[in-house]
């Protein structure tokens, strides 16, 4: 921790290697690049700006604070505002398709919806234009030699194996990441991969005359349902990407909707606002997939100077509280710190990344299942969204005291570490002023007033 | 779960698979053996029983009840009744070399020191009387398909790669379990791999004159320092093992001692009445791995009724409870019941077995935990000696109603989960009780009586 505070751009012989070339993959490579060094960049999928699109994953995805910040730091933030479309609110649909609302931050916040498929297209453009940053495509991760320090790569376009050395490798392949797996057959590696009873399905909603949109445009809308939601996200074109976040197995689950018919009137039954506007919505059901929802955490990221982990390697969260990309995004951020801070003293930076990462990473996990709870339960209770409000109120009486934990997470770049525990502490005084509360307007009653002020005055 | 009772012991046509032929392994191929089944065990390691002894783990074992009914099941218990050494009590071993007791159970009750290594080839004799079974040895796995139901087998003797088709497979290979490992790379696996900050190293007391004990024999002996200890089992040739258990790394740690001096000095510092009887304690504790301390637990266990995992491949826990054993060998025993009431249908037993046996491992898994930090440190504690002697009171005074959260786990065959709950009700109640005692004698005074038989009332 004693190491001088070199700021030296001078690259070293060795080029640094990235193993995966998503979102999180080429941001770092282009961090490490505008950093001075020469980077190589091996991804698993073809091109993705060449041939049919083979995404796995069209899922948009709400780029916030942390994200923002992150692509600031490359000078590319507004090249993808342009294509962004915020979202100022949510908007909740219920069963008899009549509408509430609540902000997501002040006036003029908003999380942004983007293509995940978009975002990383315009990532790999920049990283072709920076010249010590070569990206390999197909090539499958079969092997890392933690030992021996070398990959093997299946290069399927050329169908042959290729073994590559490396000095300093960055794991940024994902929830699965490979890179990962060689480190957890390792001693004292500690490890867990847990999944949802929940599965999730992506469904659409198509645009109206004219590309326009046929429910509001600027808003996450959500179908809360108590123990299963749907919710959509606006894309450019005039529609909206669906996802059902619905329970494997039970009375009311993937199980048993088995026909086009059952899941007609299921929908129709439970989502009757949203079905005419999805016509294609049986034969989406059955031929998209089902995919599962991993919460991984891990410890530690890093291998000496030689291995470390970043994005959703080391931290991959369920997708409630659009956080994944971000957190991802701030990793590089975070490390782009350490760099300017360290130098080339690679055991250092590695070492402070990880400690000062991981209780934040945790911590986004957490929000992440409890915001499930939320968005597919508690947004649909009046006494929620009344708390809510009341919330609002005092953030906006003692700005320098309260910011909603939301904010705190979505528009602020405090440790989600910090941001979780002051909203577990908000929550325990919420619930000591809401049994004062029936109506918006008891905020202003004196006995209520004297109560926030003396639960502040004690924080 | 409506299937009939089939206790028909006719054979299937295909052998049963074993994979992993340790103690768990070799009894579970007994068990399917004599339900009538063929079976075929692959062992990665040599046959224990030709040659040097390879061993990995020497360490001595801790049977109990749970143990032997196993055995009992297969009717080998008094054969290993004969090499074992009854532990009667904890001695607890202070700075100054000054003992203290505490007996585990009532008169006569003990858990009993065996060796691994012994054990094992016991169970393999058993096995090689037995013809339905096919034991391979040097057989390492290097490969489960669970799609197409082989396993690809590395020859160690004869060097070469053999594909071996499964209908039935059952993973015994340990906390490092390769059919878990393929099993971890499907979706919806819930896996954590957790480490203590902890490792372990044995080390030796040795015999005395003519194979004699220089210390109690039939005891367990813990020098319990707080944040570390070690303990001490019988072997036969009046030697003891001991293993040390401590911290990786900290102000006193395995980091710390470097030194053959620091070592010694270190050792006549706190454990001043073992260092005379450790002739070999420098050269041991430089030669001996330090191992690490691993909680696996996973979900599912199964695989239809194609693959399930059994003993520490599902459920790897610290030692400290000496359970780990015990709780490989009740899942034979658990496995040996459904076999019995589903016969042929592994579709329900491996289904039944998983959701009747996980709240019981993960149960033991928290009790081995908790055991680590009694005995290092609570154990030390004159009061926390008291309460268990008032436990041990109460438990004569009310045998039908209190029985010590110990004596549940080792001496009795209440599921682990009913056990810990239990347990933890009772330590509730002595919070309440020991308040009121000084002594032992304290708990005739009337108060405390009555204090008692109202909260069992309670209960």
């Amino acid at each position: 921790m004693s190491s001088p505070a070199v700021t030296s751009s001078i690259p070293e012989n060795e080029p640094l290697t990235v193993v995966g070339g998503g979102l999180v993959g080429s941001l770092l490579a282009l961090y490490l690049a505008r950093q001075g060094h020469t980077v190589e960049v091996f991804e698993r999928r073809a091109d993705p700006r060449k041939g049919e699109n083979l995404e796995g994953r069209s899922i948009n995805l709400a780029l916030s604070d942390r994200g923002w910040r992150a692509l600031q730091g490359i000078g590319v933030e507004e090249a993808v505002r342009e294509v962004a479309i915020p979202l100022y609110r949510r908007v909740m649909h219920d069963q008899r398709g009549q509408l509430t609302m609540q902000p997501y931050g002040k006036e003029g916040q908003a999380i942004y919806s983007v293509s995940r498929a978009g975002l990383n297209q315009r990532l790999l453009d920049l990283v072709d234009q920076e010249p010590r940053v070569q990206v390999r495509f197909n090539q499958q991760c079969r092997r890392v030699d933690l030992r021996n320090r070398t990959l093997e790569m299946f290069d399927a376009a050329a169908g042959s194996n290729h073994v590559w050395p490396y000095q300093h490798l960055f794991g940024t392949d994902g929830a699965y990441s490979s890179v990962r797996a060689a480190m957890q057959k390792t001693d004292r590696f500690n490890y867990s991969q847990q999944y949802l009873n929940y599965g999730y399905k992506e469904l659409t909603i198509v645009a109206g005359p004219e590309n326009s949109w046929v429910i509001e445009k600027n808003a996450l809308h959500i179908w809360p349902r108590g123990q299963y939601m749907m919710i959509a996200l606006p894309n450019l074109d005039g529609s909206f990407n669906c996802t059902l976040f619905f329970p494997y197995e039970g009375a009311v689950s993937f199980e048993t909707l088995q026909t086009p018919e059952q899941v007609r009137s299921f929908f129709e039954e439970v989502f009757p606002d949203a079905v005419p506007l999805m016509p294609e919505l049986e034969q989406e059901f059955f031929e998209n997939p089902t995919s599962s929802l991993v919460t991984v955490r891990c410890y530690p990221w890093s291998v000496a100077d030689e291995v470390l982990l970043l994005g959703d390697a080391s931290h991959a969260i369920v997708p409630f509280y659009g956080q994944g990309m971000n957190a991802g995004f701030e990793d590089c951020t975070i490390l782009q710190g350490l760099m300017a801070q360290y130098g080339h003293d690679w055991l250092t930076i590695f070492r402070e990344f990880q400690r000062q990462r991981k209780p934040n990473a945790d911590a986004m996990a957490d929000l992440a299942v409890y915001n499930f709870e939320e968005m597919r339960d508690r947004v649909a209770d009046p006494r929620f969204l009344l708390q809510k409000k009341i919330e609002s109120k005092i953030s906006a009486q003692y700005p320098q005291q309260w910011l909603p934990l939301y904010s705190q997470v979505t528009f602020s770049h405090l440790p989600y570490a910090e941001a979780w525990a002051n909203g577990q502490e908000q929550e325990r005084i919420m619930q000591r002023v809401m049994p004062h509360i029936e109506t918006e307007a008891d905020f202003e009653r004196p006995e209520v007033q004297t109560l926030i002020a003396q639960e502040l005055a004690q924080r």
